[in-house]
């Protein structure tokens, strides 16, 4: 099969790779139909996530069609149609029962990174009937790629933990597809305001498109004195980070509202200085959290009901033999205007 | 009346001042029975609270008796016995509506910080209805001083604000009063582990008497190493800051566990290192709170109820003439062993 | 100044009455702009609310102006723009500081009840800090009379305590002003089905144009059937009781799922059947509630921020001077179709 | 092997029965060395439970060691010791993942009910890896007996449903075995007041030893006025019903705080009257439960700790060849005192 295998610091290629087989009893094997890239797999391509090997097929997003499962699969059978989620889960360990996914001790954010992944025609998923979705009728499936990461990312480290609500005001900090999948899922709960911050002004034109109340472009604005400004001094109940860096989560200490919340989406690769002297006595909370999907069922329902229109996300689509040109175009998002790129793999029936 | 006044950093003394007067109609003046002096006091001595001006009496905590009330004091008349908080509250603004007593627009730790405070035979409390507590019958009226500040603060930025749970584990970094209030009133959840961390070895001796299940003595133990140890490798659910720097937090950052929570108390004058690149991925949460003494009512309930014994805390008793010597035994608590000392102001009828 | 006076069972006059004065501190005199009528006050011309008696001013709704305050009364001025919360709270009692306004020691539902109400040129406004609301500029100061009632109402004691989430689904039993208060506000949270059930198809008309997802009319159709139908099976997760009535209630024992809410909303004279015997293994949840109005900051927030329309709720108008054909328009809804009449008493500035 | 099987109303013998065997990948084969008898098991035997029909081997709690695994259990290996819980949970289901596994789409209470169960020499466990439970080094296996029903249903149905808190008022209605695991389970939340309510005196005496605060012995004293009086007028915060009888619940709804919960844990065969006349405005909150068993890991830990002495509720020990002696022993706990009966099946390595 077609598989986007990276090959180390800057490198990668479109190979040709062996069928995956079941390994153990509770595995399946998807045939892909649509994928997608992500932030984190340019993380990997520059060689900052230790975890992932040369020769590993990349990619932990997509759906697909169930092609063949293991003795101890019991809610898939092959024909159908799933929403793969980027985390593996037993759902039996003591961080799945306490719906701690991410922290799974034999799963985890594995897929595309310490095991073979999703930018493949085929791709083993362990832990099948507890990592996959079915899919519902009648939802562009396509669309529904958004929902192996992206959206429940932005929702249960963003939105959820920040904890918003009817008449609150939130700032993200970071208008790129995770930021944005944040405010539309922030809609949700209907706060008052959502402020949009970032330097890339097309992004900020989308996001006013997608919801937002009120966009601060960095590059010309103060934006502390900006969201004080439009909290009539307060700041925001809830700052969202969603860049992943120490700039970004130090501006969300400054205009985070006393008895606020920070929620860090964003991936870090150094520290950052928290001015406890500053926000000691200010009843802040700050949350981190790698997304463990486990939301993924209610974001099923809330798309099904039409609440959430995930294809807003979708800005280019490449067959799968085109997946180094997605991946040009996804990198260089300032010029191309990308958010999230399908990689078209095989036909949806 | 007497009065212990700062004088600026490194000054005060016991002097002759005019007696407190009402000021508003929400006002009351209590005479005061038994005070305490906090840690907060040796701050402002130290020069730290820009907002305490030369000439103020100091003191936050204190029980009494209601001397005189304003004409809208509809809760209390003269007589009344009565626990002093240390956070004043107007019970009508946004934030004291929230339960952010705190942040009250008119109130919050206002005394014997912007106003005249407790270590005076006689102090005027603003917001008299919502900022004393009427002493419960049969209690030992004496040791409710320990439910102004040190209690409340414990329990609230350590304990509530760290979830600390049945089964849980849970770690207190500095056992001085604070920690050792935290220590007290984490019991009230029947956590399965209280890990107490300091590098006084007859602070970790009072902790263990006082249901420490383990101590870390920093100055011989490296406590990363041994707070993994204990708990198995997870590190703890609960790690909760009580001594106000950044190598103490920093540490809390190193053992707590995934999915568990960092309670800061401690006052802090410079920033601390948030090692984002270690954490955004651990699915912490942390937390920051000048205590809102929202809790009193409920700490009241456990002291009635035999729950709770605040006279644990008090270590030595002086007369109001010898405040000065008070503050020295408090002040150097490493030699004396001190832990909270009791101002005898006046008799407990 | 001319009020509805109630003169006991089925009586009722437009009468002149002396002007309301100060009685203590904390009160405000408001002169109103506009009330209305609700449900309750029918329930007291019919004689089954006995704490109100006779020479009682009705009317617990309202907007207006501030006339007079009492000296202890700092939030207000006159002049001040003001919304009447139908609950009175002091701010300071233990149910109070709890958040449960409804059961404060000194207020409650007294407005038109115990102590004279709103269907009146002015009126008498006891704890005024903590029982009226600035309102924010710029917004439909008519229209926020929903605000003193029937909206916290529905929100409060239908949304938030059934725990409406995103994606899940609801089922509100009753489509009169108080149940399309629930429906209007539980759309704050995204939920995937809203159900509504009566037996008035003009009402179900209007909670289709509210945003209902499906109606129910059980004069036609077994609305146990039809709800388990439109929830393949389930039931609801929260079913909002909003009639007042055993029938409606155990409708709502029928339809609601395993692990969902009753939340209570409608005023009960008479017990109904709880079937234990098939709901005691079903993990359900019941709630009761008298409105708190603790809702109120984060409703104006709201309607601010354009995320509700009080308005909607507005079907006829008239002048103080025709309150009786107010009343009566309100009480044959069947036939005019009414859900909330404006009662107009002064000009809007 | 040596079996307990029911033979219809009334009717039950001690048999020899087959070896169970793997019907599924995911089930354990588990040699039992203790159970007991549980006051459902009576249910069935007198014909009130439909979906246990003759032939069934009765129980559904024990400790044992694992004999034989199916080729999907990860979690175990033969000669683990491991506690069976009551609740069969598969971990994948929507209920399950929800953690609601007594509603668990191919589990939920299934032992010794719709399949074979643990008063036997060895029993079949469907759902392996998430039913069973490691047991710690260093405890009293024994003990922990009381951990596969009895206590987590005192605990979640009663404790956690009821919110008990630090200084709150809890009522018990009903010392049985029940009863009391609610009792003992509440002590970890150091609530103020614990008052059980029975009609049993030697119970209530047990209970005091158990730490009941008060005791109302309802042959002798008017339980309402009662409760009152110990709470000052207010009522309960939390009123536990662990009976399962109309009376015994109305006593709840008499005696609950306004604000307050009711927290169903009894098994009740018919209705109630819900006095919504004089609830509905009162804040309440009635919840009912079937066991989830979630809180298994949570309470071995602090019995592990030391927190909880499940041997408590132990009063008798038979050898399984006496199971009928234990069965009436334990159906006539009026006069023989018994709370558990520890069924001795084979011995604790």
């Amino acid at each position: 099969m077609k598989a986007l295998v990276y090959h180390g610091p800057g490198e990668k290629s479109l190979d040709e790779r062996p069928l995956p087989k079941l390994v153990t009893a509770t595995d399946a094997i998807v045939r892909v139909t649509r994928t997608t890239i992500c932030g984190t797999d340019l993380h990997i391509l520059r060689g900052d996530v230790p975890t992932c090997q040369p020769g590993r097929v990349l990619g932990h997003e997509g759906v697909g069609v169930i092609q063949e499962v293991g003795a101890a699969v019991t809610a898939f059978v092959p024909g159908d149609r799933v929403l793969i989620s980027c985390i593996s889960s037993c759902g039996k360990c003591d961080a799945c029962r306490r719906g701690m996914y991410s922290h799974c001790s034999t799963g985890g954010w594995i897929l595309g990174n310490k095991i073979d992944g999703t930018q493949a025609e085929f791709v083993r998923i362990p832990h099948a009937d507890t990592s996959l979705y079915r899919l519902p009728a009648g939802v562009d499936e396509e669309a529904l790629v958004m929902l192996s990461d992206i959206l429940p990312t932005g929702f249960e480290c963003g939105v959820l933990n920040g904890r918003v609500q009817p008449g609150s005001t939130v700032a993200i900090v970071g208008a790129g597809p995770i930021g944005l999948a944040a405010l539309l899922t922030a809609q949700f709960y209907s706060p008052a305001q959502i402020i949009m911050v970032d330097r890339d002004r097309h992004r900020l034109d989308v996001a006013r498109t997608f919801g937002a109340s009120a966009c601060i472009d960095i590059a010309r604005t103060d934006p502390v004195a900006e969201a004080l400004r439009l909290t009539d001094g307060a700041g925001v109940d809830c700052a969202v980070e969603a860049v992943g860096g120490p700039s970004t989560f130090e501006l969300c200490e400054d205009i985070v509202a006393a008895g606020g919340t920070i929620a860090n989406v964003g991936v870090h690769g150094v520290k950052a200085d928290l001015h406890l002297e500053a926000l000691w006595d200010r009843n802040i909370t700050i949350t981190t959290r790698l997304v463990d999907t486990v939301s993924t069922p209610m974001l099923l329902k809330t798309v099904r009901a039409g609440r959430l229109q995930p294809e807003q996300l979708i800005t280019h689509r490449f067959a799968l033999e085109r997946v180094l040109d997605a991946y040009d175009t996804f990198a260089h998002a300032a010029d191309t205007g990308a958010l999230k790129v399908i990689i078209e793999v095989a036909q949806i029936a």
